[in-house]
């Protein structure tokens, strides 16, 4: 049996193998697991990690040049965050948004398309638990091996399935509750959306530029999806002083255009049903 | 025995007791459950309850009048949409970004202080799962009664613990991962706060004037809290024509500022640790 | 001789003709111009435009009911603002940023097309004076009499031309500083344009939609137009209150998208000056 | 004879003398005035004045590299954009709606304090024309000088009368139409704002933080300015690409915010007025 799960293993106190980071008050984290005998080297001088397993989480601890630092559990937050070593990642702004909107919960199955760099693979795979599924596919193998490696440090790897091919081909599910593309062409693959996702499904996506969105409501309308809702979120974080507090100076202008929608039943299902069509339905 | 937890529950066709969302193409929602001979009265004409049970989701069905209506199952979204009763409910959008920046997951203990209409109590109750747990103060008992009746309606009631009082004498609860405070003088019960969160917790709140903020911040510092973030969310919607891309013509500009901050250990705690303290530490 | 200029006559006291604001402190305001013997007629009460004549502006005046009023004399922003009877009007945020990026000043010559209800109008011909001119388009006659109304009322009817023709036959004038196009398909005027406006010279538009102005960029490249800028404003008004300061509830999410550029000459023009071209210009 | 006013004097071709903008297409500009026989040095060649006078404006030119550059006569944007060098300058995007919501225009008497940089002086000054005035306070004669030296390029130096001093004792000029006060602590001015502002005046500042705005709107309101406006404005600028269009990635979150009020006569003018005092007056 193992203690993967970090995130959802709750303590008070670090172990040999916890998840943790060390930060300092300048909004700095350093984000590693423990392990008996090895040391972190700063800027700011040397860590044990001898001298932090089995310490109170909170503690406030000192490098040997007496440099102090806080020793916390990361969030999911501080995780998807520090994923950012490359441009095109998803912000948590957006993330947060996406699980509500989506309905991501515990037991839900959700494909996503592209794995990319996993900053939403691993916000889906905490949320939707043991009891759900995340379906992750990327042509590019090296975005999945990054993206396991990530979900791996949380301990979630086990609830991700990878899938290593380009979705032009389909997906190999049925019925799944939600569908995220990140991608920048989702307009071409709604027809494999279509056949993935359950009747009445969520399905997801965020496009940086309105070229983009406007091709994709087109294709929306044209495939059978409704109740489509294009939102932007916009986060302004502001100074933490009493006596001053006003906003930061400068901020992120814009990381896409976030579209939403729910799949409908063709009308070829429709007939089946036991409820006649009237003969002429207004609007 | 029942079914309740509908929502963890996902299937592709309604079942008598299911929560459904009748929902015209003009955003308008009807929520309820399917029960056998009942009907839906609209102002677009009646729908018989057993016509409905059986469908698949994503179904298009049509009132007595012959208008139309999608057969939907219900999202966490739209169910905290349409607990908009009362004026003081949380968005979407702050609470999104809450259960990403306060790490709320499966297995997770968060305590939430008040209740108010519940929005928030909907959402933790539904990402924390069977294996965590929300304990849910409030002084206002007709307050935990609507909430109450509001989750049994998602079947997520047996996760949320209720305690109608004043949480000026403190929290039950020890070592929980996560406070939020939705109440209008935060910065009178952070000691409160720090008995029952655990070291290194995550505090959060919702506030809507500077005043308000100016002074939890002063008191976020008196009281041993770091790593404080203060932001706000703006969320602003887009017309989904593709022909005329635009955002609408009005939006929300403010529910609130979010505060967030993490509890960390008092130094009397500190001095028990084994690391020593340096002679003088540096900031 | 006539006392029209009321706007550039300030004064301490009023006087017969002049144009008064008469507000109350919930921000409504009665605008009118003070003649003898004439009464204003309010929800509140009604009072003498005699009682009024001769007094200190800011001064607090009564209704016969004994509701209070200030007596104002009124800004530019307040003569735009009560310009607002028709949907399509444009708002101060955009105004004040398109004097400043179009370098409206006393003296400049400018063409606006079209007229429309006349707020851009008003603000164009206070600032550009007596030693400028205005240049207004519309092929609809009655919006033309409209804003001539309005600029009576400021006295700077003489400021303005009116031209009441369709700009597609071009306009009557050469050289000006700056254009300005209110109109939905200005991609369709960029020749017309580029003949009336000086080398170098300001162009400006305002446009709800992201599809006209991918449509514009295309065009204004195809047109010789160089250093375009495409941006919106965004205005959020607080609560002006000490103890509760806070962003109000709601704003306008979207006006429109302003794009502003500069005309350059064409190439044939180029080859009459006395720099040679060189061997080959590097971008 | 002298050509001081170089923005008032719009003309279609240089003259030595002229103040131009010489810009590459990558919005980088070069400011400076046309003088015989000097030469511009950039880093992509050097640019002989020669060669530039007798041009007409928007005339593309070469480096001796052969890097091209468009000759334009500057805006006031550009103008006010090339100001800054210290931190504190203030924005166009503010600027312009001060302008309208002050009602600046030409023939406005107008007070400033501190001239600071000389951002706002510049527009102020260029707005209020030959007719109007403007009158410029700064405890720093450094700050006036420059200043100066920059209303000098713009051969707008005349309409600014400077002060060096600090505004504790009180302005010199009485019923001025305006004041705008560009200082961390208005709230201690406005006695002496009052004294020197004509009745109804407009009076405005910007504030960076939410403490110095509620000290401000406490002061406001014991001074006896009613109608006050805060207000912020977010400027976002999007890609001017058709292909691509959406905002750029990064914005200015934070400038300040702005209060607009205007100043009522004290109740002692009051009772000097000719209209009764109700026995009591309702709100």
């Amino acid at each position: 049996m193992n203690k993967k799960a970090s995130l959802e293993r709750i303590t008070t106190k670090t172990s040999e193998g916890d998840l943790v980071a060390l930060a300092s008050t300048k909004s700095k984290y350093f984000l590693f697991r423990l392990k008996k005998d090895e040391k972190l080297q700063t800027h700011r001088g040397i860590i044990q990690h001898n001298d932090l397993i089995g310490l109170p989480w909170g503690s406030q601890v000192y490098s040997h040049q007496g440099s102090a630092f806080y020793l916390l559990q990361p969030g999911i937050y501080e995780l998807v965050s520090s994923t950012r070593r490359n441009t095109q990642v998803m912000y948590p702004k957006d993330i947060g948004f996406i699980i509500l909107k989506m309905s991501i919960m515990p037991g839900t199955t959700v494909i996503e398309a592209g794995t990319g760099s996993g900053s939403l693979t691993q916000v889906l795979a905490s949320v939707v638990g043991s009891t759900g599924r995340v379906y992750s596919y990327d042509a590019r193998e090296e975005m999945i091996n990054l993206t396991r490696k990530n979900l791996d440090r949380l301990g979630l790897v086990e609830t991700v399935s990878f899938f290593c091919k380009n979705i032009e081909e389909g997906f190999e599910q049925k019925n799944v509750d939600a569908i995220f593309l990140d991608l920048p062409n989702p307009y071409d693959y709604l027809r494999q959306v279509k056949d993935a996702l359950k009747p009445g499904g969520f399905f997801g996506t965020l496009l940086p530029t309105s070229n983009q969105i406007t091709k994709l409501l087109l294709e929306l309308r044209r495939n059978g999806f409704e109740f489509v809702d294009v939102c932007e979120i916009m986060l302004r974080f502001y100074q933490a002083d009493e006596n001053k507090f006003r906003p930061v100076d400068r901020m992120v202008a814009h990381t896409g255009y976030l579209v939403f929608s729910r799949s409908i039943l063709n009308s070829d299902h429709q007939l089946e049903s036991s409820i006649e069509k009237p003969p002429s339905a207004d609007e």
